[in-house]
């Protein structure tokens, strides 16, 4: 951040009055811009013992199969936003939907909020997607998968599944994943 | 937002290429400035049969109780967020956090996230609090409480409580709300 988007003057990185960590302050109208992490959500549709998964049509990771997310809207709820992206991505609908996995990202000012969901009728893709398909879990591909985070999701899915028992979690992802996909 | 943080021009309003709402996009440099909701972290810190609330020494609601809580900050996790907003406003420490409650607040593009954890020792006031006090169940200023989501919090807690059983929740604010307490 550059210039005020109140007044178009420039900013200063300075600590205001009463506060205690450097935020960008405008020099002339001396308006406080605040920068907070943002909000992904998500939705991992399920049917029968299968998953459903896209596979990306955008950067990063072109190319690699993720669970139907993106970042939250201002006038919506978090559900709302899934099941948008839901939509959006893999043309799905969902019932039965469940809050499930939260995750941190604090060096990139993010959190993620997955829900889960029984896949309702047909799917197709979206803009942003190659292709989307049902997945049993021995067909879903490890090494293929699109960010830390959908590994974390699916790996609880099939465990919590075994167990017929979903508990919100809320964790950073799992540090293994860099090296086990090879992410740079 | 009127001017561009990026370069200084002036922003208009518009439907960007591919995407489906209205966004602040420079005329001059092109960027498009995304606006998304803001998640607030707080913990409702527990010892024994009673939980610790503050009283706000600032607007709005100046004077009323609340439970600790404020806007997530860049590079923290939620319940590092929450933590500190703990230590800001009661100056307690709590131990044994497990994540408890969302809010979607949709119309204020706010999401809330509340733990809960065992009160760690003394506790004292911050700079945004007037007071700090423990209450039992039936001490609880049900009618002088600062916001919803912490009459609902508090509600859910006294009866999860009973049932010794805390599922994690996401729900609205209860819309009873503002003619209970008469909050305009
Ligand atoms: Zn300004
Ligand atoms: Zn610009």
């Amino acid at each position: 951040m550059k210039y005020c988007s109140d007044c178009g003057n420039t900013v200063i990185s300075t600590v205001p009055e009463g506060d205690d960590r450097l935020r960008f302050v405008c020099s002339a109208c001396d308006t406080i811009h605040y920068q907070n992490p943002r909000v992904v959500v998500g939705c991992l549709p399920v049917a029968g013992d299968q998953v459903l998964l896209c596979r990306r049509a955008i950067e990063p990771r072109y190319g690699y199969w993720t669970i139907p997310a993106g970042f939250m809207e201002n006038g919506e709820s978090m559900m709302e936003g899934a099941l948008r992206e839901t939509r959006e991505e893999a043309a799905a609908k969902v019932r039965n939907v469940e809050l499930y996995r939260l995750f941190d990202i604090p060096h990139i000012n993010q959190v993620y909020v997955f829900y889960r969901g029984d896949l309702d009728g047909e799917f197709g893709i979206g803009p942003e997607s190659l292709e989307s398909r049902l997945f049993r879990e021995d067909e879903i591909p490890w090494s293929e998968l699109s960010f830390p985070v959908v590994t974390d999701v699916l790996t609880d899915y099939f465990s919590d599944r075994r167990e017929d028992h979903y508990p919100v979690r809320c964790s950073q992802p799992s540090p293994l994943w860099a090296e086990q996909v090879g992410w740079k």
